[in-house]
């Protein structure tokens, strides 16, 4: 992408309202743009990022062999008064009455629609397990809502739900997606820890959260140091050995009773970026959904729901990944892997080679944001710094008057002076695809 | 994917309610469930065929340089007040009250929110032209919603937004948007016919409709025969000549002063899934968006508006493309390219080659439903009509001992029994990524 063309509206200054550091720099890097209370709109960066995130979500997701489907934002709130929910759920459900009076809502979750799918279509144990899942947009109703995306009105989801014969079976798709999670975490580049989670309003009696660890959390953890050994390979983790370490938020955690020695504990803050449950049959038996069991008995299917924000994850990665000049993107949900700067546009050597690198790169599927615009050097390198693309290429008429580019690393600020084919073979054997 | 662990619920009839092929086709072949009157629910099946038509919206977007954006779908009233849209617009506007009283809506069309980034983010003439996209959740109110996805009340839509310093400018976007309508039609396998159309509620004074050419359409067209031959190559299409030539629909056709001769005048019936508008600064005086032009006055930019249903699509291509036994999936949009037929799952030598097919096929990028369940050949055979996937591997006992499978293409119906090498072949050629 060329700078000249793309729509980037950068921000000198953070609004005011802007209190945490990853709404100022989604702000400032024009990742979004307020259009309500607690609402946004994602700009072309932003919504590259998004994408990303999705995308990597996607395919941990069809890894375990879950399958997507897209469930509508808007519902009939029937079945809501079949689990009793309608009633129960607080303000924060987007309560909406249609033309013909009747009473609709905006998703806030979607387990009785889940289950109502299961219940229509699902008849034997032999078609069991199923995991099913959709990324998708919810809507709840913060009374105030702050932090930007981080706690936002209208947020984008990922929501998965099992549903298994028994309960040892829907224990075993619980271990999945835990899997599932800690390579999806790992993949954008985060430590994320599973904590004991209260069940709340989805109801069940086993449940975490994933909280990414982030020095301006708003949590804070506890946990065993043997979990930051354990998932430091999330595709051969023993799961119920996972689950058996000491992990709390602060909350939950008595330091006088912890079973863990002060030496072993881990202390964190975190941001909770995901929330799983178990809940066996609450869903099942309310909207009577029932199956054939091997002996041709009637039973309920057992379920468990697993939550990933994903506009809250833009968020929660910043926070995870800033300095002082702005976001250091993680290679994998950069929106582009490359800014290229050319410091004297019109200087015909400088035009011509960042044209070449730019094609060459973008070739070898390494996308680029060429800056070809005529602002300073300085407000172009603050720029770059400002929405963090991991690897900056800076072309300047007298590093090519010596055949040489310099290649920053925007995480580790190192530089180097490099050849042009040096730079390629480096970035696409890094990045490319 | 293997069907046995699959979740696609086929029905053996269409509930009564579906009364249009489409409708009844994507009940019966498990794409959709309705969740209420005129939302509907995508299961897996029919969200890959809805991702496929969006991957190929997006890429024809992004060719023509538009920069794609995501805008909330619940929006406050607030700039359509300024608009004037509030209160002008009908009962179809779905009009919210959230916890605060205030009044919200969900968007049904993203002028105002479009308007008002340009208004807040654009300040240069140089800035310009910027082409902005979304594929998005919309929502409208129909009273009476009807023929499934084809007049739903929630559904998914691209829109698009043009902003250009002066109409010359703004005509040339809108020519570039025609071009990449055309080429996106074209790719879908669908014959597209752009008519002269009133610009209605959006208002302005240039507006075109894509009729998809099916014979259970809704509208009747009458257009110049020039057009077929026009639109052979979208890329190089001369658009001041294709939107010189004669084609309207039976309402504003007068076949005694049609300008074209009748043996030149084509009649035949379509579905519009697409509308495209120019309307001026309609919307950025309203707003009051001002850009500066490049000798220092404030102007306001001139606005085109591009729809194309999505979600809509679905239906308009099985419309288009069906027999009496079931879906015809275009190439470019099914869900998957290869339904692999197991006759006799559990006999050793067709379970080993349709896994070995599978894997080969797979590898080289062309998606597979293995069906390796246990109904009886005659069901496995008429739900892959039904599900009208492109081509079929027919892997049984007979053919196997003269090391022979039957492929069928599912358009013409053609036959041919074929070496498992010259089956991978073929289709990796024609298929493969």
């Amino acid at each position: 992408m060329r700078a000249s063309q793309y729509f980037l509206p950068t921000l000198k200054e953070a609004p005011q309202e802007a209190q945490i550091i990853s709404h100022q720099l989604m702000l400032r890097a024009g990742l979004v743009a307020q259009a309500s209370a607690g609402i946004y709109s994602w700009l072309p960066l932003g919504n590259l990022v998004l994408n990303n995130i999705a995308r990597i979500i996607r395919e941990e997701q069809n890894r375990i062999g879950a399958h997507e489907v897209l469930l509508p934002t808007i519902q009939s709130a029937d079945l809501w008064r079949e689990s009793g929910r309608f009633d129960a759920y607080g303000a924060e459900m987007l309560r909406i009455k249609d033309r013909h009076d009747r009473d609709m809502l905006y998703t806030p979750t979607a387990e009785e629609l889940m289950t109502d799918l299961a219940r229509r279509f699902v008849r034997s144990y032999k078609e069991l397990p199923q995991i099913w899942y959709q990324i998708q947009w919810k809507f709840r109703d913060e009374i105030r809502p702050r932090f930007g995306v981080m706690r936002g009105r209208e947020f984008y989801m990922k929501d998965a739900y099992s549903f298994d014969l028994d309960e040892a079976s829907a224990r075993a798709s619980y271990h999945k997606m835990m899997v599932a999670y800690l390579r999806t975490f790992a993949r954008l580049g985060l430590t994320a820890v599973p904590v004991r989670a209260d069940t709340g309003p989805i109801g069940g009696d086993l449940s975490h959260e994933f909280h990414i660890v982030a020095k301006t959390g708003e949590s804070l953890l506890y946990y065993d140091k043997e979990l930051d050994r354990l998932m430091q390979d999330p595709s051969t983790v023993d799961v119920e050995r996972l689950m058996s370490l000491y992990a709390m938020e602060e909350t939950m955690h008595d330091a006088s009773n912890c079973p863990v020695q002060a030496e072993n504990l881990n202390q964190a803050r975190g941001i909770e970026v995901g929330h799983i449950f178990y809940f066996g049959t609450k869903y099942t038996e309310a909207l009577g959904a029932t199956i054939m069991d091997a002996s041709g008995k009637s039973i309920h299917p057992h379920m468990g729901s697993y939550g990933i924000g994903v506009s809250r994850l833009v968020g929660a990665i910043i926070e995870a990944s800033h300095d002082e000049r702005g976001i250091i993107w993680p290679e994998s949900v950069a929106p582009f892997k490359v800014a290229l700067v050319n410091l004297k546009v019109g200087d015909v050597a400088c035009d011509t080679m960042c044209a070449d690198l730019y094609a060459q790169l973008e070739k070898t599927g390494v996308s680029v944001l060429l800056d070809d615009t005529t602002q300073s050097v300085g407000a172009k390198l603050a720029t770059m710094d400002l929405i963090g693309l991991p690897w900056q290429v800076r072309v300047g008429p007298k590093g090519l008057a010596q055949g040489l580019l310099e290649v920053k690393n925007r995480r580790s600020g190192e530089t180097q002076e490099l050849s042009a084919e040096a730079v390629i073979q480096m970035l696409t054997e890094r990045l490319g695809a």
